[in-house]
């Protein structure tokens, strides 16, 4: 494992990565060339031992990767034995399916709070996690430390909220509020989901019949 | 307004250029030059240029783009008079967060019913559209005609319903299942959202500082 910081287009294929070698894995296939997952990942095969040679490696020149130990690998990197302890602020729909997500998926964090403005909620539990008032929220990550913050939040809230998450201690936002945040500060890791923009590209390539 | 196909990395760069310029109309901005909206798309004025060149130009030279009529031109293009009906299959939390986007937010589309097999759910309705028996399926798109399925189901029953619905005449999935669906017919569109995939980027970049 080189101690080089890995380039982000890198780090964006790694997922793609792990779901195909877990579905070869599923599939009881042990090993697989660069060029047939070169196939399967939509790239060429210099390009997937570029990426993992960025981490060392991994293959041998005329067998190939090895898939469980490939996977294996994978999941170190991805979902690292120490969780991130994360908070979801805005507990509608999406923030619900996304606390799912984020305790059970994703591997890598543990959901520690659940924040909302409306005061029915407060008391109750999503996801084994107790949904706090907003107003809490300096004082529990002043106590608790939380890396990563979860925003299913409108846009203004969002954008309001950031600068005092950061002040808090965030280090990492995912952000689902149908806007690109920025934060100003290099240092904070900001992934912006828009998932509206898959309905938009879905219903134009529906129309005027546009496929891959 | 051309009658070539555009290219799917433009089409895939619409909704974000369509967000932007929302965003620029919000705050009263009336022009925008293509080296403005490169800036704030991390592209190139070049790029920018030759987008929407794709779509007969919009700009004028030395004065740049009219927001206000680049925007409606956008939201022609992205939303169409006439909505594709669309069917969501799987009324988890998932399902209900999408179903409010698909109804609320992306107006290009009308949700006209939702399937489940849990039979509780069966006569409550969610965004005022029933849920009703997977089993129905078949029937209800015969009658119906949606055009548009969203799948919010774990990846085998997705991957299983895949082919009758595109016997039903599903043109268009939007699938969050977790798993690349590729359905073999390339004139069907395809749509795979992984939400997970973002998680876990982020969780790797707040872990070894990896910013943008």
């Amino acid at each position: 494992m080189s101690d080089a910081k890995v380039a982000l287009p890198v780090v964006r294929r790694l997922p793609k990565y792990y779901r195909y070698l877990k579905e070869l894995n599923l599939a009881g296939v042990k090993k697989v060339s660069s060029n047939e997952l070169a196939r399967l990942m939509g790239t060429t095969a210099s390009q997937v031992r570029q990426d993992f040679n960025c981490f060392g490696g991994y293959g041998q020149q005329g067998v190939g990767y090895d898939v469980p130990n490939l996977l294996d690998e994978l999941h170190q990197l991805l979902f690292h034995e120490e969780k991130l302890d994360a908070v979801l602020i805005g507990v509608g729909a999406l923030g619900r399916a996304i606390a799912q997500w984020v305790s059970r998926e994703a591997q890598g964090f543990r959901l520690v709070a659940a924040f909302d403005a409306n005061p029915e909620l407060f008391g109750q539990t999503i996801c084994g996690t107790p949904i706090l008032p907003v107003e809490q929220l300096s004082a529990f990550c002043a106590e608790h430390q939380p890396k990563v913050a979860v925003l299913c939040l409108p846009r203004e809230p969002s954008r309001n909220l950031a600068p005092t998450l950061i002040e808090c201690g965030i280090r990492g936002f995912m952000n689902f509020s149908h806007f690109d945040l920025s934060v100003g500060h290099p240092e904070i890791i900001v992934e912006n989901v828009h998932l509206g923009d898959s309905l938009m590209s879905l219903g134009y390539r529906v129309r005027e019949d546009i496929g891959d």
